[in-house]
């Protein structure tokens, strides 16, 4: 995917005070970053649509994913740009980039390299809520076809 | 589902400082909520597997969320709780709730009741990033059976 200007999305563009209707109806990209300079960034599994992982996302973890065509993230904790499967190698491959109506959140639509969650599982997702404590979830996309 | 009690996974929890393996490993459902108390939720449809929005939910949204089985987020611009579909009437029935490895995000396997984007979109994910400009996407989960 071709690398972006960097003006065209940072977290300072001039374009922060574009109406609604200008976001969720045109055609231009004009992703709209929280106070920390942050959106949401949801993977899935491009064969099989399961969620893999959730992470947040700056303007330089979208530049990097857009010129590398793998998932970069930005971490909170650390406070920088990481990029998945940089220390194990299980990196995801991005297929397609989604955007949603306000331009707060996208989905990367990927094809993963190995597992995704750090602990070796497939998804991140593989706890189910049952009332007050978790189970392993049944779910199938989320056992098989990653 | 059953109500939860608040101080279980309030923001100010006592169990604040567990390790990342209890975490992680762990039958506990213990909510990891950021500086802000909030925490990622994406709603994906419970029969297709489709992302259908994402929000933020806090320990009061989770648990109007729990006690009704109707999704509730916190709303980051108004600074309040929010039933999706209180104004529309276009619900979100939680079906089954995912918790990932260390518990800062949920997905909520939903029934819609109507259109989840406020647009009338079935997915607010109904546009695809085509180098720097946005395109409708012609992802079928996301056209039909939402």
């Amino acid at each position: 995917m071709p690398k972006l200007p960097q003006k065209l999305y940072g977290p300072n563009n001039t374009m922060s005070n574009l109406t609604n209707e200008e976001r969720e109806k045109g055609l231009t990209f004009l992703p709209k970053f929280d106070d920390k300079g942050l959106l949401s960034a949801v993977v899935t599994h491009y064969e099989t649509g399961a969620v893999l992982m959730v992470a947040f996302m700056d303007a330089e973890a979208l530049t990097a994913t857009q010129a590398s065509g793998l998932a970069h993230f930005h971490s909170r904790s650390r406070g920088k740009l990481w990029q998945k499967g940089e220390s194990s190698g299980h990196v995801l491959k991005v297929q397609e980039i989604l955007v949603d109506c306000d331009q707060d959140a996208i989905v990367l639509r990927c094809l993963p390299d190995g597992p995704t969650c750090h602990t070796g599982a497939a998804s991140c997702f593989y706890r189910v809520l049952d009332g007050g404590s978790l189970q392993p979830s049944r779910l199938d996309p989320y056992v098989k076809g990653m």
